[in-house]
């Protein structure tokens, strides 16, 4: 690697004046500092990356976690993104392992201690994660993929979040089956009370309710639920159609169970299937699916990252957080308004509105 | 984050001493020593990772890219492998993309001028892959998962990579449909000549032949082919029965078009469909599949980084990988020796085998 002592030498002056035309340019003679940007042309010379982060304190590094078993089939995608997003402002990323939310405690101390990373960015959030309290007790900065379901306040400044509105999503699929002369509509779920699961079923439901197309009373009937997977939605479609044979549409809330639906279909049957996550699954059997705008997810954690750590650089960790909130408040550039009327979105929170793909 | 500032104070002793106390600690009392030592252990105090990665010129880090579409359903499993044993040998992993090859070559670039990676993991390799000239021309360690295909010499030391012998998971799936009474086994494959592809397909055909369960001239008949998608799947299933109505097993190439496989046989038929990487889907659908040791692989990866740093330390890049191929000759841990007689594997270049997974 090309040191600084190399352009020195290169540019006939000491090693302290090309410290000087690079990080202070203006004490530099104009001719002086036109033979040092010469050298560092010739030579191809980067200042080392760990001597730029020592000396500005920022090691342009955020971090995800990565578990044995992905939560979701979108993963790697938002993978992609991320690092497509972070790379075009020249952000490393880093993986660690998160076998378990405590196991993820101690991965944020090792990361934070030796000055790794300046951002985490979490998923696969649920009720009482451990990790937020730890994150906000040690002036940590984060930005969430995914809500802090079961918090109080959802809207907290000092949580962040990006996150796909599933229930517009399975809503959104819903009145196009219906709008489509489907009249007995199922849902093919996860089971549990899962805030992402539930807040899907409530969009399917909602819509049933609204256009009078079941009546409270039927819901349960209509309704089946399995683990995420194909076996599991094999069993569930199954069971669904013993329930009620008149079934001519099922909403699934994954692709997963949807493919597994799809599987135990009666052949020559007129019943449409429809999964969520536009997955290489649901575009090889050709089956309706909701796509997540995974590109924009990551170009909105991106821009909170890069906020966070603007203001801190402008003065103190957690002012950083307190300087963003303010300047969002009331503004939503990317925050969704689902069709529910939630109104939801500040610069802090953001709800993206997903598309549902229908061939 | 406490500084070296902060112990100093606390210990009563000056920032040098406490530098010295880390780095050079002979020349430090032992009583001044205990100071700072307990100063550390009050405060929490770790040394910044970017003050430690200039001095020793290393930064603990390897890379690997991520593509817009995994090549592969076990890449998140890869992932999260490799970040489990970095992380026991405290290395950290970045991640970098790779829409194209000639963009990861751009990628390369920066990683390396910056000093930010001791090291790269290259999966996806292909015939004439551009990134291995670079990556040597430039002296840059690196490791493949996967083998160089289409290089004149695969055992070259300049090129070291870990693998999972394929051919041998397909040989011994092939062989334990034949000791289960399969008389005619088909094989679902991808087109083209693609060295994993036609590396998986010869452990087919060598064992039918092997076992005179099939002349060479019928082998074209007994065979289909697709790419790795589900609806690929199902239409090869549909062409090799039609060629082939006797066909009474099927090995395929991946999970993925073995899954399309069975969505595509007749009901209540007595047809074993068999796949390939133990994914999610062979566990749900309960098919027979070749399991991947993706933490051996990891392990091995590790190993082979870690000799290039140790020995760039001990002098030079390209020494690091004389020295560890020096090492290597004739001592194979954990090569796979494939019961087609191989007889792989070098410390630089370790075949490992695969399991069949059965139920």
């Amino acid at each position: 690697m090309v040191s600084i002592k190399d352009v020195a030498r290169r540019a006939g002056v000491s090693p302290q004046t090309v410290s000087n035309s690079l990080n202070n340019p203006a004490i530099v003679k104009p001719a002086t500092r036109r033979l040092v940007i010469e050298a560092i042309e010739q030579l191809g010379y980067t200042p080392n990356a760990s001597a730029r982060r020592l000396r500005t304190q920022r090691s342009n590094t955020i971090a995800i976690g990565i578990a044995p078993v992905s939560y979701s089939r979108i993963y790697d995608r938002l993978l992609h993104a991320l690092v497509t997003e972070a790379d075009a402002h020249d952000i490393r990323v880093i993986l660690y392992k998160t076998d378990s939310k405590q196991e993820e405690l101690r991965q944020f101390e090792a990361l934070t201690r030796g000055g790794d990373v300046d951002s985490f960015v979490l998923t696969d959030t649920e009720h009482g994660d451990p990790r937020l309290p730890w994150l906000i007790e040690h002036h940590q900065a984060f930005v969430l993929f995914g809500r802090p379901w079961g918090v109080a306040d959802m809207y907290d400044p000092l949580v962040p979040w990006v996150d796909v509105d599933g229930r517009q999503g399975i809503a959104d699929m819903t009145r196009h089956l219906i709008l489509h002369g489907r009249k007995h509509i199922g849902f093919i779920g996860w089971p549990g009370l899962s805030g992402t699961g539930a807040d899907r079923r409530s969009g399917w439901q909602r819509t049933l309710l609204d256009a009078r197309m079941a009546r409270p009373d039927e819901l349960d009937s209509l309704c089946a639920y399995g683990e995420d997977r194909i076996g599991a939605g094999q069993a569930a479609c199954v069971a669904l159609l013993e329930q009620r044979p008149d079934v001519d549409a099922i909403v699934c809330v994954s692709d997963t169970l949807a493919t597994g639906a799809i599987m135990a279909l009666p052949r020559e049957c007129d019943i449409v299937v429809t999964g969520f996550d536009n997955t290489a699954s649901a575009q090889s059997l050709e089956f309706p699916t909701v796509d997540q705008p995974l590109t924009e997810s990551a170009r909105q954690i991106v821009r909170i990252i890069r906020e966070q750590l603007d203001a801190r650089a402008a003065g103190g960790a957690t002012a950083g957080r307190d300087a963003a909130a303010g300047a969002g408040a009331g503004n939503s550039g990317a925050g969704g308004s689902g069709a529910g009327g939630e109104g939801d979105g500040d610069q802090l929170h953001v709800l993206l509105k997903p598309t549902i793909v229908v061939g």
